[in-house]
């Protein structure tokens, strides 16, 4: 049900310069008649992933023409504040979420047949007749998620502001939970492996709803590319189907979704029947690791990392691709593949002496990248979650590369993620701690209600795409905060 | 089926200063690929009321994100040559024929589930994503009547241009004709008396669907206001109600218009049913005859005869009263009220005096209206069916007013088929014809599929509602040159 009826006013102080102001209860809605050019924003108090009902009746010396409403869903008040058009973003202008309808039989009971991501409504009456006005009422929302119950909250003990950061990450995973792990239910609803990664492990420490990690780890099995690399996304309608994007360091993590899975679960019946799937990929990527033991992927291939152009990718690829040794590693020891397992280890060996000649800097104490030695915090995780880098050294690294301003930071909680994680994982829980807290906390004292898929404090216009609106301010891959507090220890 | 693909060139030769040119035959529509900003406007040759059905698919690296579609259907080129916003109509904005939709899942087949009036469809595609292009297919439309077959065609004998007058007569009745004669089947779906009237009297001579006029007559008995005035129109949805508008001479007809049906049909049962609501018709309209013998509407009552701000319609007025009691004291006569028949004689005596003593100008041989002594087509018509003038008076009064420069011409074609009834009844055959040609031949000339809700030969921009862009390019009430030519052997 609604909280409220909310205004947005213009707000620089606020992070994405808008601030809803609740102007009356729920229940005043439907004590207004709306004609032409009226509008009312609704406020349902909450991120949600579902659909919008309500009743609208005409009202005055007769209903003797159709009425014509403009309704639009934000995720945040920036959405509905704005006028979406002239759009000038790369995405599809379909993502931005407003509907224009019109109704040709009051009174009615509209049930919205598209699902939208959504805290606020904006509904607009762009006309009615000169002879009647329109009272919108019983206004609603369904909201869905495959997720069950909450699950508890963290004790007293753990600061307000992880505790809050931590209800936000559920919400953020709740809403992205659906017939599949979705990356950002407004605007893109397919399965990522980097996403799903993220929040199968937040899924362990929270919902626990196993069977739908084990869907997706199929659905990615199931669509491969001719040569059997699995695809980096996979879309559910029509029918299953895979994307046509190939991200190198996604393949490389799907053997650690697999072995997370099975871990979690204890079901290793599942790791041995997806082991085909994990072999494959460690084959077809082990083939870009060049004679130095460098992997060199492909011209015109995808490395992700984090979005972030500037961003050498080279040590970062190098570091991903040893943890998913490690990871497969593991998994060949459980699934039967001692040549496999073996195979494994010789190259984390081999990679990682070529790693550290070539990306450690002694004399700085920090890992670089690429022709002009790159100093950044992508490098820095995954030289530390790969074992490259000694935890002490890693340590070390972190900390140089905190005092340089130079160094190329994190652009997305994507990669915030493995930092922290990194961090934890060579003793740096002070630091991990503080990172989330300025990080995910910033976003919080922001408003976020769910995390989103973008957030530079230093830059509120930041968007890969273009344009703001169509950032999506519920993804997947910014839930981890709950991980960390709930699996790593990071409070 | 799509007759062609068209585009829209402005030519102010043109009567509505838009052209459609054949650009492609309908097969090219699904042979393109539409992107952002692309947009193809289809032809179905004809125009029709019905639904719309396509198919449409994404072709590209991948269907991405939903697409957004933007559809404007049009009666006539100019609906979808020129952008319906800034809309400054005075009536409500949602009748003019325009969806925006979102489709999340591609390919998929779409029926709109509204209904329009239409000849031609733009379809423009607001945004797919940078991934993929859309192609539309299998584009159809399912015209709806309740109209049985076409009659058979006028004589080869009639002159070609009348015999095209015909078809489109029928064609504009026929797209009228759904559950109710309707008014506009793009913009007033209601059922108005004056307008069943005409479609009825055209219908007798062409489709012969007499049950609907018996449930049109129906509707109207069935809501009548509190004190037994039958409304001027009736809306069927969401279940059957009275229209607010209440129209005197609209009032005044109803009793014609059972006549005309128990005429047309034999089934004076229906009439004997119906001759109460008649009688209260009478009885309610017969209060306004003052002492003089005078038809006095009641103040800020509605006295339609025609949409002419400048009309004086006592004189019209009083000649429709005239004209209903006559058409009442047949019913009574019928319906065993001899009673009633000797009252409603008593009046048209009564009335009839009054009126050559008030309206006709003995001097000028022509009939006047209202304080200023105005001349119209109008009054002339009324004199005329009415009988207060006899047919050799009317004659000259026609042939007077076409002589003055000054006199009030009639403003739309529900008031053109009177003047035309009453020329043929008072033996101006030629002029009659000339009147028909001229006029509906006219709107024939500019392009016309179905008759106009408003045509005024001098004025392209005329429309009662401030935007000829919410006009009706379909209306029943200018479907009688068929029944002039049919059953008035106008010809």
């Amino acid at each position: 049900m609604p909280a409220g009826i909310v205004q947005m006013a213009p707000d620089p102080t606020q992070f994405l310069h808008w601030r809803a102001e609740r102007v009356s209860p729920p229940e005043a809605l439907s004590e207004r008649l709306l004609r032409r050019g009226d509008s009312a924003i609704v406020d349902f108090g909450r991120h949600l992933t579902g659909h919008l009902s309500f009743s609208i009746a005409g009202e005055g010396r007769g209903v003797d023409a159709p009425a014509r409403l403009k309704l639009t869903f934000g995720e945040v008040p920036a959405e509905v504040a704005q006028p979406f058009d002239p759009y000038q973003g790369g995405l599809g202008r379909a993502w931005l979420q407003d509907e224009v309808i019109n109704l040709d039989v009051l009174p009615a009971v509209i049930r919205m047949p598209r699902r939208y991501a959504f805290r606020y409504v904006k509904l607009e009456v762009v006309d009615t007749s000169p002879n009647y006005a329109v009272r919108i009422g019983k206004i609603q929302a369904t909201a869905l998620s495959s997720a069950g119950g909450d699950p508890p909250p963290l004790p007293e003990a753990v600061p307000a502001m992880l505790r809050q950061t931590d209800r936000v990450s559920i919400a953020t995973l709740r809403d992205c939970m659906q017939t599949v792990f979705e990356d950002g239910p407004k605007r893109d609803r397919r399965l990522w492996i980097g996403d799903l990664r993220l929040q199968a492990l937040t899924n362990y420490a929270t919902f626990r709803s196993n069977d739908l990690v084990k869907r997706c780890l199929y659905l990615f099995a199931a669509f491969p590319r001719e040569d059997g690399l699995v695809p980096a996304c996979v879309f559910e309608d029509p029918e299953p189907h895979r994307g046509h994007e190939y991200i190198i360091d996604y393949a490389a993590l799907y053997p650690a979704a697999v072995l997370d899975y099975a871990k979690a679960t204890g079901d290793w019946n599942t790791a041995v029947d997806l082991w085909p799937v994990v072999r494959q990929q460690m084959d077809l990527l082990s083939a870009y690791v060049g004679s130095d033991g460098i992997f060199a992927a492909p011209a015109r291939s995808w490395v992700f990392i984090d979005w972030c152009d500037a961003l050498d990718r080279t040590a970062a690829m190098q570091g991903t691709f040893v943890y998913s040794l490690r990871q497969a590693l593991e998994l060949a020891r459980h699934c039967g593949a001692p040549g496999e397992a073996a195979k494994y280890q010789q190259l984390i060996a081999r990679m990682t002496s070529a790693a550290r000649g070539a990306f450690y800097d002694f004399p700085r104490q920090v890992f670089v990248s690429g022709p002009k030695r790159q100093v950044s915090w992508a490098s820095q995780a995954w030289m530390a979650l790969s074992g490259i880098a000694t935890a002490a050294e890693a340590a070390q690294a972190f900390r140089t590369v905190a005092a340089q301003t130079g160094a190329v930071r994190p652009g997305a909680p994507y990669l915030y993620h493995y930092v922290a994680e990194a961090m934890l994982r060579c003793g740096m829980k002070l630091e991990a701690k503080q990172l989330v807290e300025t990080y995910w906390g910033g976003m919080v004292k922001a408003g976020a209600d769910t995390f989103w898929e973008v957030y530079d404090p230093s830059n509120a216009g930041l968007s890969p795409y273009g344009s703001t609106q169509v950032n999506s301010y519920c993804h997947a891959w910014s839930c981890t905060p709950s991980y960390l507090l709930r699996t790593l220890n990071l409070a």
